[in-house]
């Protein structure tokens, strides 16, 4: 725990002004025409995201040699385009909580939660458009195209069981890592990082963020409801077939196997329940290789950074990658 | 009616060959990683939509003297913009009918009426990045930032019986002017027009989006289900204001206000009472306002292309401004 929280203000005091920077450029930008898109926008945007996203972009200029002044401007489209999906993630997988506080479409409702989640996604676009970069603009749609498919993809696969550890990985690749990637990779091409760098860094946001989703996943069955601010055991509930309960499966006797299909979307799981259930998860292994490969792609990201010189802003990315195995939120 | 079937006619056998080529774009700039996405796409896309905001495209960058190959590619953008927004609108107004058959929220589901249409979008940003101008991709998410903000402002007005004529014309040019007068302004804009011919097709297509909205909000209390290929007097049931209803409650009397604020979100409507309320609404003027407004609309669209040399593409033009008012559905 010492440990964590140690990495986690080591990473803070460094960003101190740049996090401060984005917070304001996210106020700034969202400049929506109505008092109350701004209400449902506000209450996942600024409810204490971690801001990564945006972070992730800023120092991925950075570290290309970035010096112009529009970075933090652009970087909140990440932080926007993320929000969108959240709030509709969250009404398409009926989720209560979020951040720690009631989901959106649970306080205003399916339709302005629709078309608020469509008002950040527009945004997002069009901070896109300002860069000029048609690259960048292609990426940042080419995201949300891939996003969109992956939430389907999801909600195709939920409640098969015999979802392999491949299909898993291409669920997650679009769901998380193809908008760190974007993030990164945006850093990259406005700096006009030459093809090497700009390879590097798309490689670190990629393994970053599956590394971020397989800890993410992980947590779902470790943290409890308050340190996470959403539901606990909330996959096992929607009967999402995640890495761990992939893995356990492949390795789970004919009765092991009853037991696990048969908590998947139960209803009214006890406390007692799901603690034997991430018992039988831990023996079985699942929890461990789940945590093993996610700490093979931080290992990924941060040596695909050994190119850039070494310095403060490596330094930031490389602890931005330890990070995500050790979030306990 | 024969006029009617005339024009139709007159302007189908001119643009035969452009509706063809638009079509194939459709299927072919679709492209989703997932035969599920291409299903609930299609059930909207190919339903028989009359893909008037991609031909307008087609001919505005025709009439500014666009001579390269990827303006249909492009067009379809716009297609698939006015599909995902169907496909939100339909579910956030909780709509049953869409082009005559079952509502892709009923069909497939909200979660996945949800996600096809953030794919749907994120598509059409990706071709308006092909473009690689950048004023144009910045018009098609600004399109969509005001389509979701009119949206969910309709959303908060419904059941407003105070709105205003002003506050209406504000949700409309949102809802449905600013996709329009988008699509003539790309045109332009694809084929290098200079400023004066490019403002004169952006008022063409704001008049003749506005057109089209009011014409549309007059044909929910005159057209019949079966010709319009949604429910009929869907506007009244959800206690949508529209210019028909705004126009008869400022001539009403106390008594017809009352009657008219009654049936406006009232269940079960029956085919004799809804006869009965647009006979109300003829006899206090809202019919034939709503038809004059229109009408001025349209005449300020064909004034608009006045500054244009005569010929084919300003007499398609022309003509698709007055169907805008003779249209069936």
């Amino acid at each position: 725990m010492n440990s964590v929280t140690d990495l986690k203000d080591r990473i803070k005091s460094r960003v101190t002004k740049d996090l401060a920077e984005i917070e304001d450029a996210l106020v700034r930008n969202l400049n929506p025409h109505d008092d109350l898109v701004r209400d449902i926008a506000g209450h996942v945007l600024f409810a204490g995201g971690k801001r990564l996203r945006p972070l992730l972009m800023v120092l991925s200029a950075r570290l290309c040699g970035y010096d112009g002044d529009d970075d933090k401007n652009i970087s909140v489209l990440f932080e926007y385009l993320h929000a969108a999906t959240l709030i509709h993630d969250d009404l398409v997988d009926e989720a209560v909580l979020r951040r720690g506080k009631d989901a959106a479409h649970l306080r205003y409702g399916n339709a302005r939660a629709v078309l608020t989640g469509d008002f950040l996604l527009a945004r997002s676009l069009s901070l896109a458009a300002r860069t000029g970069i048609p690259k960048v603009i292609g990426i940042i749609a080419g995201i949300t195209e891939d996003m969109s498919q992956g939430e389907i993809r999801q909600l195709t696969n939920k409640g098969r069981l015999d979802l392999t550890e491949a299909e898993y990985m291409d669920v997650i690749e679009r769901k998380t890592a193809v908008l760190i990637r974007g993030a990164c990779r945006t850093g990259a091409l406005m700096a006009g990082a030459d093809e090497e760098k700009d390879r590097a860094l798309t490689d670190y946001g990629y393994h970053l963020g599956m590394a971020f989703q397989m800890a993410d996943d992980l947590l779902d069955y470790t943290a409890d409801t308050l340190s996470l601010g959403k539901t606990i055991g909330a996959d096992l509930k929607e009967g999402k077939l995640t890495l761990p309960i992939i893995y356990a499966l492949a390795n789970a006797s004919e009765a092991e196997k009853m037991y696990i299909e048969g908590m998947m979307g139960k209803e009214g799981v006890t406390a007692q329940e799901f603690r034997q259930f991430t018992e039988t998860l831990e023996r079985l292994g699942g929890l461990a290789y789940t945590r093993n490969m996610a700490l093979a792609a931080v290992a990924r990201a941060k040596n695909a950074l050994s190119m850039f010189e070494t310095g403060e802003t490596r330094d930031l990315l490389s602890m931005l990658a330890d990070y995500a195995m050790v979030r306990q939120s």
